[in-house]
């Protein structure tokens, strides 16, 4: 190993210590990919992270599924039991860190963590997303802390950023690219061509699909980080019930390949917004013009976009997933809270989960549409379409005709209008003899207009 | 003005509260474009603050250089004076916000300020980038909080996150766009190929160059900033002195078209690395890969690039300029302050200050160069060109050879060697009879190897 860069610490730490601390006992429920990552990495930088608490920081207890299995992360030095509840009863134990993610038996481990007195730290995003006002309000109650950074965007900072860098300004909106597979397989359609099974197979080849790969193509994953996300960054709970969705499964190569054409790319966007004392979130696909910080977050790569009212436009870019990442961050949140124990401090836990936020109807939701049609090639076709537009109050803000004869299709781009009135239109435009088919439509995010 | 979101905040957050706090009196030192935005926005967020942090922020006093300049901001209700001292020296106050810039008076007045028991946020990069560690030093004797998210990156939250969101990781480099105005003349010159001259004019005429460009154009902001970033993420002090650095102005249109053909981006970048137990950092022109991320930064964005060890390759991006951004992150800063006051905390203020790094000398830096040399048109040029850079134990990535007769060039691109070897071969390349002139070097960063 490269020797490390000496990490000094403040000498005089001590004098602010409110409590005399041996040393910070951490037990760990779950030792997978995240879990056994974030043992390491406790491990390999204990000296390091001794020297910048104050205090070591010692894993003293595993929970394991099953004891015998081979891992990379040697368990030696650490009681390992396969009942996460003995991790959790442990008096010793100051912090728990459950990295076995679902909702049950997680949220009874973390309740009666808490219950017990114990910090709590988890990348839990299902969890979070549907019981997150629960567990903080235990944790308030019982005056401990519960961090999560490592649940959205894995080990990009972004809910500690939102939290406290940004407490002094107000967000208005966020933008996100937080499901690695699926921008992976945008990217591939983008980049060659690919259809969506095909680059599903080569994200299924290189591993980075789960045996279900629904929460992933349908939104699922997105969604609930979404929710965590609108919550923390709105200061209200949404859930991820709150989170209009729509997956990638319809995207088409010919969508991609449209969208170069007019100089976007298709991205599977999280987007939350704030306004008039409403929270809207939706998470779908949409096109961005190519300059947008968001259009060339390539890969497996996430990226959180959020505009505020003093700061402007922010982006947060990371690796959304894997291990060492997510451990990363999960090490972080574990770091704060050893802090808190040494200085007699306590984190900001006004995360937003107070409070439920009025949830503003989806109608409502002001966008801006791409929408491909195809139509008979006969005069009054435009004038047809154009007048459904119209007569919803709806402006166009380009359109082109294309092909002709069986080919005809027309390719429109919306101003911005309430969702609501667009469906009413496309229901319409199916209606009309004009209109063969409604061939594709989807949002257009990120123009100086939405 | 838009209704706001209702914040909320955890109906039990007095519970928590050590110090019964019936409000935090604020002085404000400057109110050019930071400070009164700053004052802007604590008051205009006064409502949603006061409920985010359990007490009121308040303004009370304000030292300008001006008392009767017209303002966009309304000093009413705060005590103006001219004389900072007083403002410093109010009892009453428990934080003081520096906004004047430059090292004098502005150090006088934080160093007052702390011994007086007062917490300080300021955005004084000159200031922290040369007496950084004095200052900090000073707040941990007194036990008061220094904060300072606003000095590099402008709004770009990005201090706080390498302080305590990494704190669970170790941070090999960082590398960073933090100069808006450079970025801006480079962004022009790649978009439409203007030379230098004509790239500064326009930036002269949107308002974004310093009355003396120097600062902007010979990188001594972007080194006093890096100062700061590697100190912060590597946790020892590195200065403004230490930092190795080389301005835009010898950037040619040439030199970015030459860029373009090879698919790369022309960058004032700043570097700072950790290694060995040494930390080594530097502000240059260098050549980017289109598809790395800080490629696309555009305008006056800024961005940093941060790599740790386990979380990977993050990236901060945002306006690194401006009076609401910055003040955001001022705000930001306060509000962190003031939650401290109220529930007894402090701030981790370990921030890398206590000890002095050892730098790596400029001549061990691992570097790439991109070099274009005018040579004759005659057998055995290559040879002796490849000699010299054999000689010197560097390996050739790329060569490629343009033109004939007078206008003969060689264009290379080296893999990874020691700055110093590269040093000493392009003074050998200078004495070569089959060398004209070495047209152009760059260093090329962001490749794999790299």
């Amino acid at each position: 190993m490269r020797p490390l860069l000496a990490h000094c610490i403040w000498p005089t730490v001590a004098r602010f210590s409110v409590h005399h601390v041996d040393g910070i006992r951490v037990g760990l429920l779950g030792c997978g990919v995240v879990g056994g990552a974030t043992l390491r990495i406790l491990r390999e930088h204990r000296d390091e992270l001794s020297a910048r608490v104050g205090a070591p920081i010692d894993v003293v207890s595993v929970a394991v599924r099953d004891v015998a299995r081979a891992r990379e992360v040697d368990l030696a030095g650490a009681t390992v039991t396969t009942e996460p509840a003995e991790v959790v009863g442990d008096p010793s134990i100051q912090v728990i860190v459950e990295a076995i993610g679902g909702v049950e038996p997680a949220r009874g481990l973390i309740l009666a963590a808490i219950a017990s007195g114990k910090h709590v730290v988890t990348a839990n995003k299902e969890l979070l997303a549907t019981g997150g006002a629960q567990l903080l309000e235990a944790a308030a109650a019982a005056g401990v802390d519960l961090l999560f950074e490592a649940a959205v965007g894995g080990g990009i900072p972004i809910i500690r950023p939102l939290r406290e860098s940004l407490a002094g300004d107000r967000v208005r909106r966020v933008m996100g690219i937080v499901n690695g597979t699926t921008n992976f397989i945008l990217t591939r359609m983008s980049e060659t061509g690919e259809s969506l099974a095909e680059a599903l197979a080569e994200a299924d080849r290189l591993g980075y699909t789960e045996a279900d790969p629904s929460a992933d193509i349908d939104g699922h994953d997105a969604a609930a980080k979404l929710a965590i996300l609108a919550t923390v960054a709105f200061g209200a709970t949404v859930v991820s019930g709150d989170v209009q969705r729509e997956g990638i499964s319809s995207v088409t190569a010919e969508d991609v390949s449209a969208a170069h054409e007019l100089g976007y790319e298709v991205k599977l966007l999280a987007v939350a917004e704030a306004d008039g004392g409403q929270v809207a979130a939706r998470v779908h696909p949409a096109m961005l013009p190519r300059t947008h910080p968001l259009a060339s977050v390539r890969d497996v790569f996430n990226a959180i976009f959020v505009e505020g009212d003093n700061v402007g436009e922010l982006m947060f870019l990371g690796r959304g997933a894997g291990g060492a990442p997510t451990a990363s961050a999960v090490a972080g949140d574990v770091v704060e809270i050893a802090r808190n124990i040494v200085s007699g401090g306590r984190s900001t836990i006004s995360a937003g989960y107070g409070t439920k936020a009025a949830i503003r109807p989806t109608a409502e939701a002001p966008v801006r549409y791409y929408v491909v049609l195809s139509v008979l090639d006969q005069p009054g076709v435009l004038a047809a379409v154009a007048s459904s537009f119209a007569r919803h109050d709806i402006s166009i803000a380009s359109v082109r005709q294309e092909g002709s004869g069986d080919q005809a299709t027309l390719v429109l781009i919306t101003h911005v209008a309430p969702e609501g009135r667009h469906r009413a239109t496309f229901d319409e435009l199916q209606s009309l003899d004009a209109v063969k088919e409604i061939a594709s439509t989807m949002r257009v995010e990120g123009t100086s207009e939405a």
